[in-house]
């Protein structure tokens, strides 16, 4: 199988929404009128994302949800994505299940492959996404990292840690029972980018950003970007791991619940702020997509990030983000 | 060096044309009104797009050069690019140069950085580039590669061959004088986009495409695509390579030299058709963005691409085009 057989079987398909797709120089593509567009890139290398042994169907779900999971945390709507993919040869075997596990979110996102590129090499996926943004009298509806205020709330969406809690047991770094190792393991493999929540909080959120690399680090940014200190209630975000809840709870200590929730990374939920006055319709923009939300802390004016207990009594913070080359 | 100090310290500049650049989840664009947006990405892998010794400062600038080239073969002006880059290590002495040598090309063509992704790995550079076509009366003046119709003239920018020629020596597969190997790994190693040219040829060319893979299989694209065939000059195409016209044409055999004409790749020159009655106007194209372009041969309506020598003789071509997976 040739590089071009190789595109034309598993990845051309009728051009939709776009005005030219896979198979010329470039892509085009026509934003919306009172639309701009966002995009972004996201790489994922064996070994290093993904376990070599990864079910190819469930990788090329990944591979375009952390990259939808991009566009949602700016509350864009997607429209297309490329692909580029270094692969050591063109195994049918290898990209039938990953075209069909790509495409099945591609899918239900509504979401168009316009180009790419394939090529020889260690296995590599590199996909940029877009997606489009309203514009209303001059000004930008994306949510951004840069504006949180002091007193705003903190929310997380959905569940925190349980894809580190898998890849601890699959390393053999604790137990968990086959069932919750499961179901660990699927929040690990096909995590579900939260793009109708995105789109809902336009308007009610004052910043927003997607977790991967760890609550802690991805939250810093936004307190960082926006100039402003935090307040994270560790009781509550312990509550968050969906798997460490019942049976777990008493097999593993609290500090490795802890490690996973703020600092496990590869969540790929939405952490992000919003004023006390908007509490109505946060709720309504989680129930409207579906997705639950949970107020985990508050934004201060002060620098610096403060994790408390119940009790309000500091929690000492040894944890570190996720950094590719730390 | 962790990895957002990398970002920081060598990727990281204010947002120029961009409402939002690096730093955010994702870069925000506005294209201009009347205009669609061309979108394309280009994956190069260490050993199999460039020799792993090669200048990072010039690897720099071939990463962009070869995405820009797929914009000038829509007529698309740039407008912002996203790179995604796995490394083995975070290194200095790699990564200044590199960002150096892209940057220059990208602020040559007034193309911004708007966001990417940094991560550890087999080293592997990808970028997405966009750029903007306008649209007059709801029709595209992208240039495309199904436009070609029978009786249209077929152009080349430039010379082609140059780069294939200085890869061959390299390999130990021909000699070539010292001087003329630099002149020709120049051409090899920093490819100049034809984007000017692109942008003149808008609503004068019927079709276009870029030659990375070699003249014969890109131009095969454009006849394909535009249901037609070519007769195509060899003896006219063999003056294009640079490097062989004089010391080595003595030394080169013709079936060496035309190789590297038709199949040699990496030539990121303009292919592209127009009707004998635009001769005037691709004259004027060339001349308005200073490209030398050669007119080598002749659309025809019935399929397959005839090679002829100076005599009007069919030539055999038994020269493949570069395929990743062949």
């Amino acid at each position: 199988m040739g590089e071009f057989d190789l595109i034309a079987r598993y990845f051309k398909r009728p051009a939709r929404r776009a005005a030219l797709g896979v198979g010329d120089d470039c892509a085009l593509l026509q934003p919306s009128p009172g639309y701009q567009l966002a995009v972004s890139t996201d790489m994922l290398v064996a070994g290093r994302h993904f376990l070599p042994d990864v079910d190819p169907r469930t990788l090329g779900h990944k591979a375009l949800a952390v990259n939808l999971s991009d566009l949602a945390a700016c509350g864009a709507r997607p429209l297309a994505f490329t692909l580029a993919l270094a692969l050591p040869q063109a195994d049918a075997a290898w990209l039938e299940p990953f075209s069909k596990g790509l495409f099945a979110l591609a899918d239900a996102h509504d979401c168009e492959l316009v180009g790419g590129d394939t090529t020889q090499g260690p296995l590599n996926i590199c996909i940029t996404v877009m997606g489009e943004v309203p514009v209303q009298q001059g000004r930008s509806l994306a949510l951004l990292r840069s504006g949180a205020q002091a007193g705003d709330d903190i929310y997380v969406s959905g569940t925190l840690g349980d894809a580190r809690l898998a890849l601890d047991v699959l390393r053999g770094a604790v137990t968990l029972p086959g069932a919750q190792l499961a179901a660990a393991r699927q929040r690990m493999d096909t995590p579900e980018p939260r793009v109708a929540l995105g789109m809902a909080l336009r308007g009610v959120a004052t910043a927003a950003i997607d977790i991967s690399d760890g609550l802690l680090g991805d939250l810093g940014h936004v307190l960082e970007s926006s100039r402003v200190g935090a307040r994270l209630d560790t009781h509550i975000a312990l509550g968050l791991l969906r798997h460490g809840r019942d049976a777990a709870d008493k097999v593993l200590p609290e500090a490795t619940r802890l490690a996973c929730v703020l600092a496990g990374g590869d969540d790929y939920e939405l952490a992000f702020t919003a004023p006390t006055t908007a509490r109505d319709a946060v709720q309504a923009a989680a129930a409207a997509s579906h997705t639950p939300v949970t107020r985990i802390g508050q934004v201060l004016a002060a620098p610096g990030l403060q994790l408390v207990d119940a009790h309000g009594a500091p929690v000492v913070n040894s944890l570190r983000s996720f950094d590719h080359f730390a």
